[in-house]
């Protein structure tokens, strides 16, 4: 089994000049509205509007020298893309960024910022990866996962080293997930350090392939609906590392529906006054969901990105309009 | 002469264990669109929303011991009001808000959630202070100006130490104006410290009462027009302190239509995936127009809050689909 808890503490240390430490928001109207002592944290306000720019810089800072010769290349829906390509442009390393057609304008925009050269292929990030790694393969690339690397997963799970310095006495844990390189960075950290900690996955109904697959025992390649969590819409490598670790370390998994999804960046907008992508509010409508099992406890919701389209946003100030 | 320097500095000891240091936050989209170095800072992420908690602490912090046996009370849009809901609760002294009768709901559930007293009256927000004044004075309560006062502006005017501790070689900084409160405690701090730096305030064409009264050598009483920034809506109290202040020390005043306010916002979404209210979109606005004055230099947009009302922001997302 890999040791995530030695590689999160191994990434900390690099990171650190290069990544902020997020705040943790007590929100104060949401605890009056669940009845719990809810936490927000705030990758949000990560540097380039979401946490992937952890495990990227984790990777970059530790290619060897001689990897450092080679070009970097890696597949994304746009905010582990935009990571990397403001990894490589504080670095100054040559690379390449890969894009499913269908990734959003904004997220195609935040990668572009930083003046890295960017191809679009498939239209599922499955597909993309796969292209991606074929690519470097060919081209003599390093290739970066968004999910499916211990050094990606232990960039990300410095999140978990953050919260235990932040607040003491956390009950549970709120993840979105993908591919699932988040929740096993904080999952593989924290359960090895404070087990008595409840690490909830959340995903999308449109796209439960992490739960479904661990339901089945084993990585399932199944049709997903579009979400308006883009950020973790797809499926997942076959092989994928991160299912092992979810196996181990995660405590239940809760799927939310569309609309759940849109209440829930509503109610980051109208309470919290801060703008969240589908896949923070995939996680926060998860605890609106369950808030009844966690009167008096302290929650954690991980505000995985910000990055919402301005169409997404609008299809969800429509809703609030009509409901 | 008001010493607004020795006031800021003295401000700054006091409400440090209750403020945020936000972030500066370099945004290289709006730089390379722009072609100056674009920092936001960000009092949008400050506690409560907006910048109003440091001139709300700074206040409730310097009362005497005599006076912390009266109540407090004060009247504001909302950010105001919020901001000091949160000090009296923070600082467990009793208290009772005014708020116009057309507050946002947003803003307003933002007072109530600290569980402080509320009271709606009149239909702008100088009727309303005025009213609020001769209640305190009636009821033997201690009246808190959103502005006209000189410790309210010097806890605003914190935000300049932290500038300058965050940033060397500032040029030039935008700065939303309403009664002035914030903008007299910037400018009153840095013009005797950094007297290179531009201060530049900014209003909407909606509501230009510091401007207008600037140019007419005295304060005026002027029909204000809604506008999106209802932070900066509204006149200013006959004899505020902050009139004199801005007659001093800021240089120069940028009005910016509502059209041009929707557009910053839908720039701070689009580009750097903040929520910003119309106030902090009115610093924008007044950047954008003024930026061929400012290539490749170092200027600072205060996004002074992040309380905008859903309302609002659905009417600024049907500006950006229909143009």
């Amino acid at each position: 089994m890999f040791n995530v808890k030695r590689e999160v503490s191994m990434a900390f240390e690099r990171i650190k000049p290069f990544v902020r430490e997020t705040m943790l928001d007590y929100s104060l109207p949401l605890s009056n509205l669940l009845g719990c002592q809810a936490f927000l944290k705030c990758e949000n306000l990560q540097y380039t509007g979401s946490f992937k720019v952890r495990g990227a810089f984790n990777k970059l800072l530790a290619l060897t020298s001689s990897e450092r010769l080679q070009e970097v290349t890696t597949a994304s829906t746009g905010n582990h893309g935009a990571a990397v390509a403001f990894g490589l442009n504080k670095l100054k390393i040559p690379g390449l960024v890969f894009v499913p057609e269908n990734a959003s304008k904004t997220k195609v925009d935040n990668i572009l910022n930083y003046h890295i050269p960017l191809k679009h292929y498939g239209n599922d990030c499955m597909i993309t990866e796969l292209y991606a790694r074929e690519y470097a393969v060919k081209n003599h690339m390093i290739y970066i996962s968004p999910y499916n690397d211990l050094e990606v997963i232990g960039g990300q799970g410095t999140i978990a080293i953050e919260l235990m310095k932040q607040l003491n006495n956390i009950d549970a844990i709120f993840v979105p997930i993908g591919g699932g390189g988040l929740i096993s960075g904080i999952a593989g950290y924290l359960k090895e350090t404070a087990p008595h900690i409840k690490i909830i996955g959340c995903l999308p109904e449109n796209s439960p392939v992490m739960a479904e697959s661990i339901h089945a025992g084993r990585i399932l390649d199944i049709e997903t609906k579009e979400t308006l969590s883009d950020a973790t819409a797809g499926g997942m490598e076959p092989g994928s590392i991160t299912f092992e670790i979810c196996q181990k370390y995660v405590d239940d998994y809760i799927l939310v529906s569309e609309n759940e999804i849109k209440q829930a960046i509503i109610a980051m907008i109208k309470n919290q006054h801060l703008l969240i992508e589908g896949a923070a509010g995939v996680a926060l409508a998860a605890l609106f969901k369950s808030a009844s099992q966690f009167q008096n406890k302290n929650v954690v919701v991980i505000l995985s990105g910000a990055n919402i389209s301005l169409e997404n946003l609008s299809s969800v100030l429509d809703y609030y309009e009509n409901n």
